[in-house]
């Protein structure tokens, strides 16, 4: 092989990942694993145990990528038929290897038991083909070089695939030692606070200019409810020039984001406000309504919260908001539920009963039902208590339904929380 | 066209679907979806936002499948480029629908907003293909009959694409149309408190006589934290018969399992619990500690909760344990935060300060840090008041990390209280 290794593609075998309960998990190990190497994943597939369908799906792969890892379909069964799609692909012809024969009979004898004959299946392997041990199971892996690509054929359980992979993407690995002397390289940026279309405009006349040129950065904006998400990525054989570069485009962007962004290094919201909290010895309470628990259970999600989330209350009913919060009953009467006046009166009720440091309220129409003309459905309140700021309240409208309004006011709450924190 | 629709392939767009973080889920939906028309999906394919490349795929899934669903990479941004794809590879020129502009425009007025000018890029449709309204974003989707086969075009996010893929397959929609007489059935049986390979051991000996002969039912077994569903398929094209034949079989297995199973119609744990206490006219609070609002946030996950749902007290600390729920100091000093004289106290307080009729507490260990020998991590102490019952307390030990652990303990009390208003 001349060319080094720099697209792939990855081939999940098995009618059983098709259907409507289960995915193949493997490529997200295989897609890290060979990033590490300036691989670039391309493509998946699914294909079921179909010996024509997977060879006609692997030559679609090669004509496309120089590497390609097939996962599964290398049991001693009759509807285990990777080994020979690709031997129909490639012209292989496969025949037994003995030693391997061997390994496999040997196996089955430490556990006291003789080789089943099907499983002299697994020791076929194509011609001019190597054959890669599996410590964890009775299938070994296959290695082919062919027409300056390779093609890899793994056992589909992760345990036994992961340690076979690692092994050569390893220094030294047969995969290492065709990749490039590229490396690919990402840096990311999460936000709150605008929308996917609002971050596009404001990042696009920015990272258009770095799509061309010798070392093009790509760029990818990844919304989820509350939180868009910008994955900046270069490939570079100089490391220290790729992160720096990264780093520097990183900052441009985030400058033109402001204090919209507010992780730099993967953590989630929850995850960066418990850290300001941690480092600045404060405790964290909260009293929710609409979202039903839904804040506080994403705050204790992260291992260690309990360092500084005290509690809260829970007040889904007008009673609990008076009996657990002390809210006056008149001021419901007068304002609502869902009203500024009533935010206020649970973010002093629940720091009153917890002496928690920083607080949070939130009331609001989640539905379906419950909305009005004046408070549609997705009219959220949310009052926040930090040391050192006036009382802040303030009126949201959220989109989408009970589900999106929920998220949406938790992580509104959570970046709240995080500006005025500063 | 002409034939019936029996093959389909899925390809999922979005170049974060290649990295090593995020899995293309839809696909799941999907193929049950298709399913349930007799349509089998035989392959899925994942692409990045990379133009030619998805041509290349789609191309080839369209050589071999007669219905092509493409998700995702229908937003407004430049790297959102499924629609230009599919246009070269159909030879369809696209253009701009100022029905759907006006649509989009009217999206965000509505929250206030004026369109940006980039998301006039999602009212392109091809010519001669059907725009698909999408009540819960602002990309329409685009369904296109071409040369006896059906390219369906639909945006990513699970919550928008959901609703839009069901209007398809539904009583004249149009995927349905094009299907065959044959349909799949599928009834659920949904249990909690059976380990996986416990309803294997009580099942198998029924459900493997059904696996043969001429209207083989095939059966799925299911495991989820807290959970085993099990799911019966039979092929049919007679619908009551179809309909008798696994009614009579979901009975035959609901027999062997007992009062495990709590629902036969797909509903939740805390919607049948919902259920049961709206029915009765009674209503629900908690007092949470290890789970840290998990439960009430499951229980009002569910629309119409606050019909029930009063709210509760999360207890994080031992201080709000004390302030909040009143549970004497001493008591937490001498059995200990988590112990069944807690969670008594604990269920005793919020029942106390809430009125609620039916009341639960949840104290434990969930990880990773806080274990000890006597009381490891996935130690959980549940406490349960149910009008008519004694009070009652357990201790269970759960399996798995903290997020496992968290999730099992919520279904757990909810299973506890489902049995003791029985």
């Amino acid at each position: 092989m001349t060319a080094p290794l720099t697209t792939a593609e990855v081939i999940a075998v098995g009618s059983e990942l098709l259907g409507s309960t289960r995915l193949d998990t493997n490529s997200l190990f295989i897609s890290d694993q060979l990033r590490r190497l300036g691989i670039e994943l391309k493509g998946k597939s699914v294909v079921g145990d179909d010996r024509v369908r997977l060879g006609d799906v692997l030559g679609d792969a090669l004509r496309r990528a120089d590497l390609v890892v097939l996962t599964g379909g290398l049991g001693p069964t009759d509807d285990d038929l990777t080994r020979e799609a690709v031997g129909d692909v490639l012209g292989l012809e496969l025949s037994e290897d003995p030693a391997i024969t061997a390994g496999i009979r040997q196996r089955f004898e430490r556990r006291g038991l003789p080789m089943p004959e099907v499983n002299r299946r697994q020791a076929m392997v194509h011609r001019g083909a190597r054959s890669l041990p599996n410590p964890h199971g009775s299938a070994p892996g296959i290695l082919i070089a062919t027409g300056g690509k390779l093609v890899v054929l793994l056992p589909g359980p992760p345990r036994e695939l992961q340690p076979m992979l690692a092994a050569l993407c390893a220094e030294g690995g047969a995969i290492a030692e065709h990749a490039g002397r590229e490396r690919l390289y990402t840096v990311l940026l999460f936000t709150t606070g605008l929308s996917e279309s609002r971050v596009e405009e404001l990042v696009q006349p920015i990272y258009s200019t770095w799509r061309d040129g010798t070392e093009p950065i790509s760029t990818t904006i990844l919304a989820t409810p509350g939180q868009v998400e910008i994955h900046l990525t270069m490939r570079s054989s100089d490391d220290a020039h790729a992160k720096e570069r990264l780093e520097r485009s990183r900052a441009q962007l985030a400058a033109a984001l402001g204090d919209c962004v507010f992780a730099t290094d993967g953590r989630s919201l929850p995850q960066v406000v418990g850290d300001v909290l941690r480092e600045r010895h404060l405790t964290f309470a909260a009293a929710e309504s609409c979202t039903g628990g839904l804040l506080l259970q994403r705050m204790t999600d992260v291992a260690g919260s309990s360092d500084y989330v005290t509690g809260g209350v829970i007040a889904y009913s007008n009673e609990l908001k008076i009996q657990l919060l002390g809210v006056d009953s008149s001021l419901l009467d007068t304002h609502g539920a869902v009203s500024e006046a009533a935010a206020a009166a649970m973010v002093d009720g629940i720091r009153e009963r917890t002496g928690a440091d920083v607080c949070v309220s939130i009331t609001g129409v989640a539905g379906p039902g419950g909305g009005s003309e004046a408070k549609p459905v997705g009219t959220v309140v949310i009052g926040v208590r930090v040391p050192g700021h006036p009382l802040s309240v303030q009126t949201h409208r959220f989109p989408g339904g009970r589900e999106m309004v929920r998220l949406q006011s938790s992580q509104m709450a959570l970046d709240r929380v995080r500006r005025m924190l500063g």
